[in-house]
């Protein structure tokens, strides 16, 4: 039986249009595109396309704005220590309370070390930003909002348009990790006010290894690697070419595919939910299920354990991701998760659907047929879940 | 007619056997390792397996000590700023004079912004460090000595393992910059002194966008690059796996090969610089004859400019590198041609020539075909050949 794959928000396979795009910069065009000599200058022609590509699946002003790194994480940490050492006299950072760990973990770091305020906003119950308190710490010591375009987890979208004028209007700058929405969702950044853009190719069918930095032009920007001098002084150390050749190739297709993204894909998710939600009791879909990327499905399951779904989903050969983080001393359930403050018993039971172009209606079907079954079987050894049949308590009223 | 590529110090075609090892990790098996179910297992296993070839090929302890990067421009990068951060009350950073411009960029920024004492160590004619300098300027301020294995224009190998030992007698930390020296030398630093060490994946006839740095067990680490915790938390970001695995296989041929580039690849040099020196006058090989990598010859041409050396070559066929870089406002020699105090007439007229195993005997035959015609038309239009051509100075006794 084919495996089945919906795990796409964690990476996606490489394209095989973009594998062959890629394939004689490897070996026939290998040159280094610094070099002056004929190795070099075929290289730099395709370095230059692929910007030109990827310019245009983000609706940029210029391929000048696109800075090649190796990947989101990359990129996040130089937007956010770039816009840290350029906007003097400002030392405070706000986030999401659900922002991946690129962000995160850095902004954790910051804070203990390097003396920078971080703010972390709240998100509601349904994982949306809570505005007033974005509103109520953005000031004159802001030197940069960093929130994500989609959440990985819950696939929520933000308004980060919105979340960037406001910040605008502060004197700060606005950063997005885009790293999931980027291919999903429609993007015109040239009309916009977003001064900074994380993406990652092997999220939309590109290679691994390779991202972006969009950095607007006439943002001020320090780059984090220096060295010889690539990507205009902004990125050193030789160009990944086969990489960003194949990241090119993957946005000039995903613009290509966003239309099925929008409808296919997103009917196919629906049709996921709806089969879960109608086979499975006291499960509840999270996020803000009105506007979110259209290939995520996030549900959490009353009284078992995420981890547990994934490897008993995974023995039958399908591939899904849990919300809960293995953390050193035990399980917790995801920060994501947490910070919607789902029930106890819900919040240990998240599990993620991300799906792609690449998934047919017979995997869903699969994923249904075999799903009430696995989760029967937890629940039976579940000591969360028999507490669960306990009398009602308050936050059962979530279920009814 | 066959091109003729003499620059494999710039960069080197991915081996075939490496992308085939690779091609799989793109499509078949494109799971991220960090993954709890199917799709990431057989992943993480490939991720380990090409940790322990760059293990054997350093003769490292553990592969534990193996961190995968993004080339050899990040490792550079993460290993200076961690010993800054970790050796706390100690805020010098002794580099050559000959370093790349990933640690000599890194530096200079280090003293502008940061308050870092940078100290640069002069070479002599030769391109050999001045052990007297070093060891003066060595003591309870030193946080970081970084000095290259071998020089990337010269060939010039530095003695790595003298400059550690000498570095932990002042309690300072020492990392190396490889990227030159690893497959063309052999290693092992398990009986050394080496704290860090530097290398990058398409220097060695592996893919670009891949490194990795070797962090000795017990030696103080800070990331540069911080998320989700891949790479036992020292290097965050979806592990680039293709690259990862490619490099692997990549350090295991370099094993093999370190026979041939030790015997047939250093005749083939030593052939191309006889048939050079015999056939052009008025040149002369800089840096360390008796003490340089293999493959590598720098040679200067009295008179002519490298660069232009450079395109008349490619116009045949024939890629090589200059030893002078373009930089804004005009031409220069080199930061390493210059460091050597070469006569200004000879300095920009640098031209390396590095070879790899790809190369045959024919390669080298073309060359010197064709290049003293190409030396006497540049020289016959050389402002600075005529007047090289006066009543001999006393710098020209370099060439009796």
């Amino acid at each position: 039986m084919r495996p089945v794959y919906l795990d796409a928000n964690a990476t996606t396979p490489v394209d095989p249009d973009v594998l062959a795009t890629m394939l004689p910069f490897f070996t026939e065009h290998f040159g280094n595109p610094s070099s002056p000599h004929g190795f070099g200058a075929v290289v730099a022609a395709a370095v230059k396309r692929a910007r030109g590509q990827l310019q245009s699946l983000l609706g940029a002003e210029s391929d000048q704005e696109i800075i090649f790194t190796s990947g989101g994480t990359e990129s996040d940490t130089t937007a956010i220590l770039s816009a840290l050492a350029t906007q003097e006299g400002r030392n405070e950072l706000i986030v999401s309370a659900v922002e991946h760990p690129a962000v995160l973990a850095l902004a954790q770091d910051l804070a203990k070390r390097a003396g920078v305020v971080v703010h972390v906003i709240p998100v509601d119950g349904r994982g949306r930003l809570d505005i007033d308190a974005y509103e109520k710490v953005l000031g004159r010591q802001t030197a940069l909002v960093s929130i994500m375009w989609a959440n990985n987890e819950t696939g929520t979208i933000f308004p980060v348009e919105r979340l960037a004028a406001m910040a605008h209007e502060a004197g700060a700058l606005f950063h997005t990790d885009a790293v999931q929405a980027v291919g999903k969702i429609a993007m015109d950044l040239q009309s916009g006010a977003i001064d900074m853009l994380s993406l990652s190719g092997h999220k939309l069918h590109g290679p691994k290894g390779i991202g972006a930095l969009y950095v607007r032009r006439g943002v001020p920007f320090q780059p984090l690697i220096r060295g010889g001098r690539q990507e205009r002084g902004r990125r050193s150390g030789t160009e990944n070419v086969p990489a960003i050749v194949g990241l090119g190739k993957a946005a000039e297709l995903a613009a290509f595919h966003l239309y099925d993204e929008q409808t296919r894909v997103r009917e196919l998710r629906d049709h996921l939910e709806a089969g879960v939600l109608a086979a499975i009791d006291k499960c509840i879909v999270t996020g803000d299920v009105d506007n979110r990327l259209p290939n995520t499905s996030n549900i959490a399951f009353d009284g078992v354990e995420g981890e547990a779904i994934v490897h008993l989903l995974s023995r039958d050969g399908v591939a899904v991701s849990s919300g809960s983080a293995c953390s050193s001393g035990g399980m917790d359930a995801s920060h994501v998760i947490r910070a919607m403050r789902l029930p106890f018993t819900a919040a240990h039971g998240a599990v993620r659907f991300s799906l792609s172009r690449d998934n047919e209606k017979a995997d869903v079907d699969r994923l249904i047929e075999i799903f009430p079954d696995i989760i029967e079987e937890l629940r039976a050894v579940s000591p969360f879940w028999r507490k669960a049949r306990q009398p009602a308590k308050p936050q059962e009223r979530l279920y009814a």
